[in-house]
């Protein structure tokens, strides 16, 4: 009994000293792995655009896209943005306008 | 005092041993749930657009821009894009010239 | 002898009391300061646009970039893009078309 009593934490210690220890180095390589992985498994945002014609002078794009260029009836390339989503083609009567809308995906 | 002696040792293996123990497995499942929490916290890149007119057959984006697009006086629809930040009109007599300039923000 | 026993499991467990503990907390802490650090490490996504000039009243961006305007030769301004790649210039006997071509880089 006690020898027993003896053994027991002896063993125990022995037990405890072999339990792998993941240092603070192995746990550092872990995530510094991870990280990129992470970032490298993302979808790479992309530039998509699509145009928006509409008669008359002026044409918008839907919220969230920018106009990034506009184009206007009878060969007109008069043209400003107006309030950030909306081409206005200047020449005199125009029968149509479009916006040229962009964004990221 | 014997028993005492004895008794540390072992109530210390015990403590030891009720610790609660890390695996690998519990560190990694924290790291991949923090990495997406990461990336979906930050916000997300968007296109923004901005006009720069000036009088003449030249408008320039401040550097950083790039330009998308370009707009002329008179109706004019004939353009090139110079030095990479510079619209350019290439009808005569332009009385001015607009650059469509856009960037990520 | 007996003292020597007794000795080597006090010893081992006062060794084990003092292994410094990595808590859950620290461990945190640490991924919490690598991911925004792998994130900003990373260079910014950037817009970049070039152009594309051909003859006659087409003209086409490579495939991965997006049409973000279009200019005609002869002071045209009427376009659309076709086929998400291609810039048409609409006026009668065009002599060159160009295409504003951007993408993300």
């Amino acid at each position: 009994m006690k020898s027993t009593i003896w053994f027991l934490p002896i063993f125990m210690s022995l037990l405890h000293l072999m339990t792998p220890v993941h240092t603070q180095a192995s746990r550092d390589s872990s995530v510094n792995k991870k990280i990129p992985e992470a970032l490298n498994s993302r979808k790479p945002k992309k530039l998509s655009c699509t145009s928006v014609k509409a008669s008359g002078s002026w044409a918008s794009c839907p919220a969230g896209k920018a106009v990034t260029g506009c184009s206007c009836g009878y060969g007109c390339g008069s043209w400003d943005v107006q309030n950030g989503i909306t081409c206005h083609c200047q020449c005199a009567g125009m029968d149509w306008t479009a916006a040229r809308c962009c964004q990221l995906v």
